[in-house]
């Protein structure tokens, strides 16, 4: 596999950003209102008076309230159409040896998105939903000679082709991005999301591929928490004791460059990622589209740290699908204060968490629309 | 509503307990055997050869080698056709003002089941599920003439008529049930769960109602784990401090009454119930039939662990579907050395908790039977 990690903005990435030149993400970002607390009285009202002692539901109560609060209804619709969006992005910070994987996976997994065989893939189709992969920062063209059967559907709708660059600068070296490749990947990301909610999604799962990418993730929740590197930063998808403390002091020292006083679009530039600049986009750009986002594990959520910090009416169209065993996770969600739908020690990434969560949000839904009052079932 | 609690086994009791001649439940026990460990060992294999890190699928990889067990095959099946009982009882106890809700509920709550307004209802017609309610021991005649729509499928398939009492008497003063009133429970659970796996049920989930059931089941919970009532017993779907407290002390002097040497089918006697007993017998049907069972809140949970403890085998064809916000559930999960697939606060009952896991575990045996190993992506 060519090394093309160095020759940033070159080949494709010019034709394929065309987000870029409309502004999706800030005009997301002045779309997003604030969801509707009236149809949440109405839905916690509801769940008063469905054939069950008050709150014996719990979260599922509370998820039903939010898609009522979102959907700005009650009952709300049961989300019927949710689509999945994997952002797949390059490290250049993997040459300090913060995970035990070659950045050429990533280019691998893709293909394997699109091919069918990864665990996202089985769960799009578990869960009925529509899958999407975006190469906002793949360190290498796709197709590849390499990785890729010759058959499948790699050059289908399945892959977006948006590449901002071919992979992130060494973040430990200095800025993994400039201010406009963060802009450029923030506005892929944000019309992903407009196009797929005008396509008919009604609920946005977010995903993301990116070897190396819990490193950026983990640097982003220190900048944002104000946690210490060894509080925040873990093992990602496996890295033994070694590895570990150099992805800790790796991830303190990068941070040690954000100042006071850096905004979101900042941090993103200093110890950020393609994929996960996309992600604050897609996630800002879904609640600009009104329907709920379902946040995965830690690189999701790191990205959706930043969303809130730029649109703080973000948060009340977020579901925290469920919280990994990466320790960036619980804190970003309790940063958030988000609790999660699940808690299955997942690692993967991908959206899997997240895409496992939907049909119990579906569920929330359906039993706000369909349950029997006391008064329609003759009890109480 | 008329009150007939005291007129046990009489009216359609005697013709509807068919499964008791055939000694369905002893037939069961007899037919448990152990799961598969090399198909379980060849999921474990196979886990760590699928396109994703080793163990990043977390409790995933962990359901799905449970499922390999019992299928016996390496990938299992994917459970297309889930089965809901809900088995239904009334007690005696709640005389005892350990519930606010009057025992009439259960039945209105059968009919609502029936009339698929319940959360169970819901939730059955969300997963594709079959749903049964089984009237084991409501303490009315049904139909009633209140609580019951005039349409509706109340007489049809989804209501099975295996009554073996109008209600168990109450455990507050002496033993709930005899030892023949507690096998031909035992041999109704035992035959639904064979009925259903014949008709083709791959995957059994495990419901019940009758107001007052926390309070049996925190009592057997307290038998079979030896703690005490006050770290057992909680306020079930919604009591208050005054009925708390006397809830506890009810479960302890009851407690009290069982010798060291007691017996499952003892100790369902004593203080158990109808829908507990069935349960039991449903769990061990279905491990016995060697499909999964899931397992619902701290009722199910009550059963699961006589179950196991007649029938050892039993466990391995178990799942948990959560943890429910009753003390008890907890308790009985640590007991069986179970961890819930869900954890979200849902204290209902009739089998809701359970269904709700069902798209995950399903999802589990679809990630193991669909993902590509790195050799048939060409990675790695």
């Amino acid at each position: 596999m060519t090394d093309t990690q160095n020759s940033r903005f070159d080949g494709d990435a010019a034709v394929s950003t065309t987000a870029g030149d409309l502004g999706a993400f800030e005009w997301a970002v002045s779309l997003v209102r604030r969801v509707d607390e009236a149809s949440a009285d109405l839905a916690r009202q509801r769940h008063g008076q469905l054939t069950k002692p008050a709150g014996s539901l719990g979260r599922i109560e509370a998820l039903g309230i939010q898609l009522a609060s979102i959907a700005r209804v009650c009952p709300p619709p049961v989300p019927q159409r949710p689509a999945i969006a994997v952002f797949a992005g390059d490290h250049g910070v993997v040459a300090q040896g913060v995970t035990p994987w070659p950045s050429s996976v990533t280019a691998g997994m893709v293909a394997n998105f699109c091919n069918g065989g990864a665990a996202i893939s089985v769960l799009a189709r578990r869960i009925g939903a529509s899958l999407i992969v975006v190469d906002v920062g793949v360190e290498s063209a796709l197709p590849l000679e390499s990785g890729l059967p010759k058959s499948g559907p790699v050059d289908g709708p399945l892959l977006r082709r948006s590449k901002v660059a071919y992979g992130t600068a060494d973040l430990s070296q200095g800025p993994a991005m400039s201010r406009s490749e963060v802009a450029a990947a923030l506005d892929v990301g944000a019309a992903v999301a407009q196009e797929l909610v005008g396509k008919g999604a009604d609920l946005l799962v977010t995903g993301e591929m990116g070897i190396g990418n819990t490193t950026p993730s983990a640097a982003i929740i220190c900048a944002l928490s104000e946690l210490s590197a060894h509080e925040v930063v873990g093992r990602g998808t496996g890295v033994d004791d070694e590895a570990l403390a150099k992805k800790q002091s790796v991830v303190s020292r990068a941070v040690g460059r954000i100042g006071a006083t850096a905004s979101p679009q900042d941090i993103l530039a200093e110890v950020g990622g393609f994929e996960i600049a996309a992600l604050v986009g897609f996630i800002v750009g879904g609640a600009a589209a009104g329907v709920p986002v379902v946040i995965d594990g830690v690189i999701t959520a790191a990205a959706a740290l930043c969303a809130v910090e730029i649109a703080p009416e973000v948060l009340d169209y977020l579901i925290a699908g469920h919280r990994s065993s990466e320790p960036g996770s619980a804190i970003a969600l309790r940063g958030l204060g988000l609790a999660p739908v699940l808690d299955l020690d997942l690692r993967l990434g991908e959206g899997s968490g997240a895409a496992l969560a939907v049909p119990i949000i579906q569920a929330a839904a359906a039993v706000l629309a369909e349950m029997a009052t006391f008064a329609e079932a003759g009890l109480g």
